[in-house]
């Protein structure tokens, strides 16, 4: 019985909104300073200066809100149907995208803090992970549009752990900031993903399903 | 004259934003901490710490909100047109669903208070209850699908009482915290939930209308 | 040339999103209290009890935007196409509509203080107002449907202009609270509402264009 | 091969719920103000007189916003298809228009400091700017509509190009007001502009691709 699938235009509306939502409120975070004098040019710029850092982690979030909603949009458009165990991780995606708004405050505020790397690097990471492993689900309970050639498929599923493997190695040098633990699982992880890699290798001359 | 409808994909996206903006809402309650010392990593990470409860409830609130979605999107999927009564209810279930953010932010702040749960679980079961009393209020008008069997409609229905009369039966525990005149209602709710389950019993054979 | 026409799905999800929006934030008035004895009942109990004249407008301004809502869904079903001075007018309703969580939370924090009701009556007028200007526009201008019966057209004017006129009737008694002159306009223009629905007098057997 | 185009609709989600929010989050600068006298007249009035600024830049910024709502929106209309270039320009796009609200606020603050001007008007000229390269950027890269006669192709992106020369005339009079190397800047920028209109001159005859 093909009944408890969702509506992918409402799970659609429902990303778009969360998404639209999350890059807007970013910008919430970068704060109309109080002045003493309010026609001081001197003191609103310096004032300012010390948003900065807020403003380059708004710029930096924005960008990067924008490339996952773009990199899911392009793996919804290979889905065909929603059933209940692709939304439930579309749902926790979701949650991450909306998440993504504090960790990028507590960078912004705190740029100089490892804390806030630990708490914005992992969030990043989940983020890239669940997409990759909704994906890899989606492909599982066959819910990927049939007609789409299964090396476009594969293909499509590489970039998602390249994807994430390039992001654990990037984040590795931040990681050795935090702890040794730390940069030995970051760089784990990034192996991992490089091996699963292998799983998704293009078989040669597959028929289109 | 089948004049005062609503469009459904218009109040679909009503209601789609609305839920979008109180799941991203719900973040916004988790505060980034001002700090005496911007560098110390000890500092921000036992701010955080006293931040969990919030996160937590942030979760929560987060799943039970899309769970919300996701049965709230099935029970349309089933509904062919929208009148003015089920509007009228949908927007009360949409007062309710905005409200949440409110009740989750409490729950976050003062988890070990009871009045915190006081507003909580009622705002729930009101979510609930109002879901389901809908849907019984679209069947009664002829607002679902007619092509759907009734077996099926009564069995999203039974479905629907089972969710409310278990919620009621999960939340007894927390009522009685409160007090036993909660425990009481809590109990008595739960009980006519599964006595109303008995009304949308399939008939053996019905025939598609 | 037809060329400068706003695409109507377009201008919808606006419409759809400020609207959501709108009703959202009018529950972000409601804080949450910040508490001496985290764990009091007493003190927490007593703290929302000061939030009921925030939570009383939350909820009547909610109602009040669904009612928005419903009332500009069902005018734009019956428009064919928006041009830009309607368009102008729709936007400067959007502007009302999210002005309008302002009011409300002015009202909501002092109830008792006659400015905070000069400032959400007059919103609300205004909402009604280019509610029914708008529709009137659209209809000067062509833009409405022309398979309704012009009968249909002019009974939605007439009932948009008599909800004006109610309005301000309504309003009548708080406007004498702000002052004689507040009173004296309020029902002036009640009467104007109520003199201009004679133009939408429908027609006898006037033949569908 | 075609693949690596975005699905048109769901960007035009994207970007009704980003201007929606920042349209509806201007609003949000406007702060009900905290009496000491709850029911005081005098003192709520007395207040909100200055909270006319923070209005007025509400005002005017939404307007605005509306503007460049519309004025995408007619772009889009002639967009068929978008691909990762226009996408990226798109999204910068975003970037700057939920980044208005911060400015428009800072404009409301402190009217009278130069400085809210030289965050304001920039921001202002960026979207401008932005919005006509990403029509130029689409017209380039071959994503506009081949139906549509390059004569009007052309007209529409003279009409881009005239509002950000005319724009940067306008703001030469607050440029001056910042220093005379914002003034400088401001009208060669706008000659610039009126230079660029000369590559979009319509083809005597020229025949529908």
């Amino acid at each position: 019985m093909p009944e408890p699938l969702i509506a992918k235009h409402r799970l659609e509306a429902l990303v778009d909104g969360v998404f639209a939502i999350a890059m807007t409120i970013l910008v919430l975070e970068v704060k109309v300073p109080d002045l003493v004098d309010r026609r001081s040019t001197a003191e609103l710029l310096h004032r300012l200066q010390h948003a900065w850092p807020t403003l380059a982690a708004y710029l930096l979030s924005f960008c990067l809100l924008g490339l996952f909603w773009f990199w899911h949009h392009r793996l919804m458009a290979k889905i065909l149907r929603v059933d209940v165990p692709v939304f439930a991780l579309t749902l926790w995606f979701l949650a991450l995208v909306s998440f993504f708004p504090f960790a990028a405050a507590l960078m912004g505020r705190y740029p100089v803090n490892p804390v806030a790397l630990m708490i914005y690097l992992p969030t990043m990471g989940l983020l890239l992970t669940t997409q990759a492993a909704n994906f890899a689900l989606a492909l599982h309970r066959g819910c990927v549009d049939p007609d789409i050639p299964q090396a476009e498929i594969f293909a499509a599923q590489r970039r998602n752990l390249r994807g994430c493997a390039l992001f654990f190695l990037a984040a590795a040098p931040s990681a050795a900031r935090i702890g040794p633990i730390s940069l030995i699982l970051c760089l784990l992880v990034a192996g991992a993903f490089f091996l699963l890699m292998r799983r998704y290798r293009t078989p040669k001359a597959a028929p289109a399903a």
